[in-house]
């Protein structure tokens, strides 16, 4: 309680600071909670057979009664790929969230058997839905790499709290789904309590780029391409996939699929509208034996270079259909993400030394960010006119750098917190505060379920040591009855 | 022999090709052999527990009776650093280089108890020393990071070979010794068989800023601090860490050095006149006690977030003698090389978090390469104008990119190879192709010594599965006489 005897409302992000992935934030009014999102994280190298993380959820399990609901801003991994591992551990009576979210969801729960453990409704641009007693959400359509995004506005006793979820600002987007930059204006004329906003690219000065500023330079590439063309982009990349598959119309190619996610968000992207396109542009993978290589453009899974995905695999020559020849133009339609640089250059070293011709590189302006730099930040906290600011959707550097735009544009340093994983962020109508911590750290799931951190240590250990066994038989004496066996594995034993 | 009965010169990488490292050259005539450079390379992350990576050696032991001698370019690990390993394994009789990278040699040998096991021979700018009967090589002054460095012409019975080394084109260089082009250009118009040339900037557009760019940034930072200053970058980037110790001495800070690699960088640099300055610049680090913040720049290593080095430590609150604390100004002045950026942004993180102002970034000008960019190389092949022409020094993109400027610029396709490590280069007086290989991979060094492909993959398992351990007694029937002891590590047991 503050001192106006009105209950404080709490924000409280599970994962999605410090960090770019598993983003995860509770809202909570006295005993209600609502989640936005719930995303999972890819280990970093030193988290040996680790598949996925996610964060600390004894906060969750916790306080399971209070949960009311979950609100999905689009459907990125690191915004939903979470769910069901929550889903197994408590329950959200119900999830709102845009249809392709929705949709990519419903798989999810579906393969892991979960479909029947909540509700999933499609919410559609200015939908307001009511979650418990103290949640209003109205759903503002965005623009981001992902087709389908909103921002939210989350009416709460005490004010309007809007959280922007992943944003550029594109004016001219590939689906004509433009920002709804008057909704969020007319928040910010009534009054906005509290922004939260996306900091991936806070370091980043100027504005990014419109996703359309790739299509003259990919159209050249497939203008110039004289063999098969290969493309890769991340399978999410819904806006990416349709210039390319636009692109193909154009230079009269088919496209081969190849890849699981990527069939898969293609599948949905066109069953939802957002990818138009005839049937017969597609062909199957068999087809490669009978179309002329300047007939055909292959659209792959692997621009991370991820070490099971097809273009990794191509490049290894140990993909079952593709080999690489000589006269192929491989595009990578994606920047590497800065843990992944060396897996994708060496990906791009063993395209070309098979003789393709690779086209790479931040210089030929084919890829941009789905995330708005400096400008666009400033423009939403112009638009929205926040009392209090929380960047989130970033590493600490890039949360640093948001707060201090927040400053020059007028909001006083008092007013901004730069909050970490587990932090309570406490509002009142007057002031915001840090009022506490629950418990945050990562929960790392592998093939076999959760992995502990003593366990995770080990592995370590035996990565750099290896491990010595020592078997042997003795009496009850004591004495030696067998010879010992001794087993060395990861061992060096030429000193 | 080729067909005018006159033997072929070989030239075969063993180390420094599809990789930025390990820089390893063998020269071959008849029954000589020189070397040129003999460098280490940096374990990546899958290689659990190493240390050090050399290049296969085997060639080498094999023809131990054939090597003469090596030459030495500069003082960087990736060229001087495997010299040991080479020295434990075989004769080198003499190693010609310059000061600098002798002096950090003859450290190295008396370290590894190898002192006695070859000659040192410095070298100065144009000097000309023989090898064998076959090899007459020139000393040739360039510029680069590190001060006292050279590009060498080999002269060979076939003709006049110039490998650059590391280079980049610097008019202005921070100690005043200019790249000699002048002597260059007479082997250009003498007539240059073959050119071996760093192609790390390949895939760069333009001129690489000289060094003295940084100067007026790193000046604006330090006038602007208000308390201590922390500065990182490479211990062997002479030129830069000179720049710092003006800039101290300018703005009346003393230099507290931490790091050991740094300390010995500066005292051999020193000594042999590469940095000027008064002893009374430095001091201890127990003199942090005493010294206001104002008065403190404290330089260290740790600018790749190397685990064991001083900033790592301090971001991570282990160093034994030095904390953050709000007010102080740390700057990163070097850029991340691809595999080190994570580390690096997480200490940035950390010491921002513990209240540190960091300057970090492309964006600030406060690092520029030692490497020269596409123009850089087009005027190094515009000066020799080889009638032969090799990249070396680089990933294959790299190789790739340099090959293609050097057809842009009229040298024939036929007459430029690209290649990999081990691949047997074959010259004659009108021809160069790729004529075999020797061994090429790697050889991998823990504390232990050398560690072999099947250890390294039993760690990779060890990592990701963990071992488990059943261990029993049975007696002569094969009955269990014990119960069975199970011991896991690294296992999963939650499911
Ligand atoms: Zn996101
Ligand atoms: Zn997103
Ligand atoms: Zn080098
Ligand atoms: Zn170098």
């Amino acid at each position: 309680m503050n001192k106006n005897d009105k209950p404080t409302l709490k924000i409280i992000p599970l994962g999605g600071l410090h960090e770019i992935g598993k983003n995860t934030c509770v809202f909570e009014y006295e005993d209600e909670i609502i989640l936005l999102d719930a995303g999972l994280a890819f280990p970093t190298d030193e988290m040996h057979g680790i598949n996925i993380v996610l964060p600390d959820m004894t906060y969750l399990r916790e306080n399971r009664h209070k949960i009311k609901g979950m609100i999905v801003t689009h459907g990125h991994e690191d915004h939903i790929g979470g769910i069901p591992y929550h889903l197994k551990q408590f329950d959200i009576p119900v999830i709102y969230g845009p249809r392709l979210a929705m949709a990519l969801l419903n798989d999810k729960l579906e393969e892991a058997g979960l479909r029947d453990r909540t509700i999933l409704k499609t919410v559609a641009p200015r939908e307001i839905v009511r979650l418990g007693q103290s949640f209003l959400v109205e759903f503002i359509r965005n623009t981001h790499s992902i087709a389908d995004s909103f921002s939210v506005a989350i009416n709460t006793p005490l004010g309007v709290v809007i959280h922007t979820g992943d944003f550029k600002i594109d004016h001219t987007p590939i689906d004509g789904e433009t920002y709804d930059l008057q909704k969020l204006a007319e928040h910010g004329e009534k009054g906005v309590l509290c922004l939260l906003s996306d900091s991936t690219n806070a370091e980043v000065p100027g504005h990014t780029p419109p996703e359309s500023a790739v299509y003259p330079n990919l159209d050249r590439i497939f203008a110039q391409a004289e063999g098969r063309l290969m493309v890769t982009t991340f399978a999410s990349s819904v806006h990416r996939v349709n210039i390319i598959l636009q692109l193909a119309q154009k230079h009269r190619r088919k496209v081969v699929v190849v890849g699981r996610s990527m069939l898969n968000v293609i599948a949905h992207a066109r069953n939802l509208g957002y990818i138009k396109c005839p049937d017969d542009l597609f062909e199957p993978l068999k087809a490669l034996n009978r179309l002329a290589d300047e007939q055909v453009v292959i659209l792959t899974t692997g621009s991370q270079g991820e070490p099971l995905a097809a273009m990794t695999r191509i490049s290894r020559k140990d993909h079952r259909h593709i080999r690489v020849k000589p006269g192929d133009t491989i595009v990578f339609s994606a920047n590497p993400i800065p843990g992944n640089t060396i897996a994708v250059v060496n990906t791009i070293d063993r395209l070309m030394m098979q003789g393709a011709k690779v086209i790479y590189g931040k210089d030929k302006g084919i890829h941009v960010s789905g995330h708005g730099a400096q400008e666009d930040h400033k423009l939403m906290l112009a638009l929205t006119k926040p009392k209090f600011f929380v960047p989130v959707h970033g590493e600490h550097r890039m949360l640093v750098k948001h707060a201090e735009m927040s400053q020059a544009m007028g909001i006083p340093a008092e007013n901004t917190v730069v909050i970490n994983n587990g932090d309570i962020v406490e509002l009142t109508e007057e002031s915001i505060r840090i009022a506490g911590q629950v418990p945050s750290g990562i929960e790392l799931v592998d093939s076999a379920g959760i992995v502990h951190d003593t366990v995770m240590k080990e592995r370590q250990q035996l990565a750099e040591d290896g491990v010595v066994t020592v078997a042997t038989a003795v009496d009850w004496l004591g004495k030696l009855i067998t010879p010992p066996a001794i087993h060395l594995r990861g061992v060096v034993t030429t000193v």
